[in-house]
């Protein structure tokens, strides 16, 4: 034993056909991860979610007993990789709807899907040319976060004495607003130099720092052309990258990876239990960063630009995220009072995060309203601009929190609820995000004939959010489970007992495919996440008197995928019952939100104004939720009065 | 000769005793620099100032030959040490009156007549109370640059969620001021668990950093009666620190030293080219900072203060010096279009400049007008408070250069004259800095006998500004020169053929002491030096049509010693000729500006806007100057109208 954990062994992963060299002892999990295969495991490597199962081919190792393998499972040498204990050389088949890919072709596909769901590139070069789009959120002065300007000076003489770094200052007022300016002390040492080397005529870059200009740098010549951004949405399972042509304010590219902390639990309170008991912050910030990083050196290859070239990076995100991002402390987001270290990050040298591009690049991070509720919400905020109408509008974020939001111009209140992220496919047997592959819509037809569509229409292998929404109306509709999420045990072929109880089979073994099913315990999970979101909506909603007649709009929010059905998120009671026209999905505002400020100084004060007015209801002290939570436990509620819509269609 | 350049020697200087061991072949001015003794050096080690004269009492050395030294100093072993090599074991004496001393007891007493000059120190120990002195400079609110404040905040609640950052920002708010704040990320990233540490009382410290607040440090409990701040006058002969208790607003304790890169050449000027050909602008910044260094750690020591306690230094200085002081690029201050790097410099980390006081704390040097009209003439500007009178008001500040400036609340012009330090004590054969036993005060009674004071009551080894401005006048009044400044060869005993043709006897051989004499080289420099200060002034009277009796004041700034007779200045022709009581000796007020500052953000406002809004008149390029010059090179004057107090007096 002793020995055979001081060897070094390699482990071979099918179907990728990634290696990895390893000592002996190590836990099969983290070789995954180290050999870049990121496997679900939602309880962070404690051995009770059962979503890290692999098949162990070929190999010596030791594996902890579990109640979570079947005796079927257990014959056909699969493990829970996060038990599972490294012996010798090893062959290991990793379940496709259990990987979450980080191959090229998936993140291509990924990132193009989250590219459509966050609107078009904006067309923007003059300096106060006004668009109106979503992404650009309507009438912000374009006023980049940090932008080069060109100025050719005219030289000092004996009459105009005026010292350099004056004659500078003058010389950008004279082209953008700029009444306090600061200069770093290194730029100042070799400003005079550098102007004469180059006759006067210089790139500046300059950087919104607060209401204080930053003067960022100095080089000689003409290199205003090239002044890119990068927009981060870090979510708690994806981190999506959108590449920014400051000049043009045009989205150039994008990219999206999975959020490689994902081993250490898939939600984020489980992540900082995991970074306070191991000490682990620093490992965790590492990671986070390693993801930014890796997206934006993706995008500049792919794109021919410069790291140096790329001068602004800016975040939104949940507030732990953020917090891990920085390494702030964030032990007591999950632990009363429930606050944050900082809602209001003042911008920083991104290398001072170990982000890598110019290195004298700064890092913005919008700013959060509570624990709970984080710069990705104020970004949705802004971008669906609820705060500017006078008419009040719902925005609804599902994530692996769900977020909501309600209000006009002249208040808003907000929730979180912690309902999970069976939604992002977590909880659920073939749940899984949005990928090639995925049951992204699916219909059960009066026949009971089962049809669907996947993402990239490749071979299903897993359903993802949108797919799942449909999955739980459509077996609602049917009546195939009854309005508490059971099923209805009356003869559907479909419906057989496997190891969790009964499942009903969407993709039959016999398909030729792999055989999908939906278990009773994925709908109990479902139905508990689209309980949490409605209960927090309703909690608002009474808080405010607002009746779901007085809602001009909802905005629904998040990674869904491209062909979400809002009607259905209705016919579960997951949004209020009003007209369907009211309804609108959004996809990811979290990085429109953020491209938006990118691009507009303006837009970043009117961020800051909205997570300052937001009134932020903690659910979990309050004493209707509960109440509200039971009542959102059916479906599509305990009070059909409430879904005329669905009352009437049901029979 | 190979051999002796590679061995090391030991140089015994006399009568200080201080020993250095050196490689042969190093230059002696060199050794004597390293053993600690500042030689006069006014052409930077050239050969051709002859000041740097010392006796070789011992030893084996090289000396290039000279013409500036007489026969009878090469029969007594005199050389210039800036041109001598040391080829053995060396013991040499150094003439009292060439050392730059530095040891404690003179810069103690040197220090205390800075102190006494710079007015005296005002208690002031609560938030906006308003004192009226010459340091305190009227009425300005008491906002010292970087203060610190005890919070006892309300730890956070689930009913109260702000962020702990945040929270702290409304906490500061509470106390003072500061609508645009900035926290360092350091500082971010401990926040959380220092506040939790200690339940929310803290000492915080903040910095004005152009309008933006800086959070530059939090601290768990109160430490708020331990913030010191030193003010520092960097002249290019002497420094002066000044310690200041920002929690009271006083003066603690005053040193002064001689300014290290004085090896380098007396003037600036000189030491640009040197930093050019020798590439040495690094060592000029490292000279500077160690004298500053030197200084603060004087005074911590001595009044048993930490340095992390300071978190506050001002300078105050002629462009040059702030440039070196900086390590900026000056090498356009001494050629077309004589311009500076930077006029406003933007305050800095100290830490960033290598100055030793908290690392965190903040350097703020105040803002120059021009390349010859430095910030010690904008403290001045302050301390005088010309630039708020309706009367116009002349101030001339004579140190190492004159510069002059003439206005009131409406406008102000300004020039530099480079008539030289002679007033300094540079150029003249006994010449020295105010310093215990310089000649300070001297009269010539009618029956012929001459009078005189020195500092500390010491026996006489020289003449210090204020004496020589006696002796100057003196002469003049007395007939023993002319109107042209030369020697009347009338058969007055003290007049004596010299190495350097006439010179007149102020201290006899005989009398016991060391023989003090005046030369017609020494009297040539006076002149010079006073008719470049008048024709300055001139130029800017006849350019603003400002007639001698539109002037409500006359303050004259500088290190002349305390007993100077303004009387002198207006008889010898340096000032115009207006009722004495309208003239004031006013010290000096680059220090005094500094405190000012130091002590008020308002201040520092005011600061800015005087810079900004004085005219500067380049001399060299002004077509009157010269004309100017060459009047004003008569005793008084060439055109007696404008000295009819003078006129009157003489015969």
């Amino acid at each position: 034993m002793q020995d055979s954990k001081k060897k070094k062994y390699t482990i071979r992963f099918e179907p990728s056909g990634l290696k990895i060299e390893i000592p002996g002892g190590t836990i099969l999990l983290e070789a995954a991860h180290k050999a870049g295969i990121y496997l679900s495991s939602i309880c962070g490597g404690d051995g009770y979610c059962g979503k890290c199962k692999v098949i162990i081919d070929e190999g010596q190792y030791e594996s902890n007993p579990t109640t979570l393998l079947t005796p079927n499972e257990i014959r056909e040498n699969i493990v829970l990789a996060c038990q599972t204990k490294i012996l010798s050389d090893m062959t290991v088949t990793v379940p496709k709807s259990h990987i979450l890919e980080t191959s090229q072709i998936l993140m291509d596909a990924d990132a193009h899907r989250f590219s459509e769901l966050a609107g078009h590139s904006v067309p923007l070069s003059q300096k106060g040319r006004k668009t109106d789009s979503l992404t650009w959120a309507g009438t912000f002065e374009f006023d980049p976060l940090v932008q080069k300007l060109y100025l050719e000076m005219t030289p000092p003489t004996i009459q105009d004495h005026t010292a350099d770094h004056e004659r500078l200052y003058l010389s950008i007022r004279e082209k953008i607003d700029a009444p306090i300016m600061q200069t770093g002390f290194r730029i100042l040492q070799k400003l005079s130099k550098l102007l004469q080397s180059c006759d006067y005529k210089v790139t500046v870059t300059t950087g919104h720092r607060g209401d204080t200009t930053e003067l960022m740098e100095v080089e000689t010549g003409n290199h205003c052309e090239r002044n890119f951004a990068v927009a981060v949405d870090l979510g708690t399972t994806t981190i999506v990258a959108h590449l920014v042509d400051l000049t043009k304010a045009a989205t150039i590219d994008t990219e999206a990876t999975y959020n490689s902390q994902i081993n250490f639990g898939e939600d984020y309170i489980r992540r900082i239990i995991y970074a306070e008991e191991n000490d682990a912050f620093d490992e965790m910030q590492n990671r986070l960063v390693h993801d930014v990083n890796n997206l934006i050196k993706t995008l500049a290859t792919k794109q021919k630009i410069a790291l140096q070239d790329i001068t602004t990076v800016i975040c939104a995100g949940n507030t732990a995220m953020v917090h891990f991002l920085l390494n702030l402390d964030p032990t007591r987001i999950r632990r009363e009072p429930y606050i944050a270290s900082a809602g209001f990050v003042p911008p920083i040298r991104a290398a001072e995060a170990g982000i890598q591009v110019n290195k004298r690049g700064l890092l913005y991070c919008l700013p959060s309203v509570a624990a709970y509720v984080g710069s990705d919400i104020v970004a949705g905020v802004l971008s669906t601009r609820i705060y500017t109408k006078k008419g009040i509008s719902l925005f609804v974020d599902i994530g692996t929190n769900g977020e909501v939001v309600l209000g006009n111009k002249d208040w808003m209140v907000c929730a979180s609820s912690s309902a999970g992220p069976a939604f992002e496919g977590s909880g659920v047997k073939h749940g899984m995000r949005a990928g090639a592959g995925a049951i992204e819509k699916l219909n059960i037809h009066k026949d009971g004939s089962i049809h669907f569509k996947t993402i990239s229409n490749n071979p299903p292998i897993g359903i993802c959010g949108s797919g799942l929404l449909d999955t739980l109306a459509e077996l609602f509709v049917n009546g195939i489970i009854d309005r508490t999420g059971r099923f209805k045990t009356n003869g559907r072929p479909e419906l057989t007992e496997g190891d969790e109880g009964w499942q009903f089979q969407l993709v039959p073994p016999d398909s030729g495919h792999q055989q999908i099913v939906i278990t009773q315990p994925d709908i109990d999970n479902l139905v508990r996440s689209k309980a949490g979101v409605f209960a927090a909506i309703r909690v608002l909603m009474e808080s405010t008197q607002t009746k779901p007649e007085d809602l001009e709009a909802i905005y629904l929010a998040g990674g869904f995928g491209n062909f979400l059905n809002v009607r259905q998120a209705v016919t579960i009671g997951m949004l209020p019952d009003v007209p369907l026209e009211k309804i609108r999905f959004v996809g990811n505002t979290s990085i429109a939100g953020a491209k938006t400020v990118l691009l507009s100084w303006e837009a970043h004060k009117a961020a800051e104004e909205i997570a300052k007015s937001m009134t932020y209801f903690d659910l979990m002290s309050h004493t209707g939720y509960m109440d509200e939570f039971i009542k959102a436990s059916f479906l599509p509620h305990t009070d059909l009065s409430l879904f005329p819509s669905v009352a009437a269609v049901k029979h």
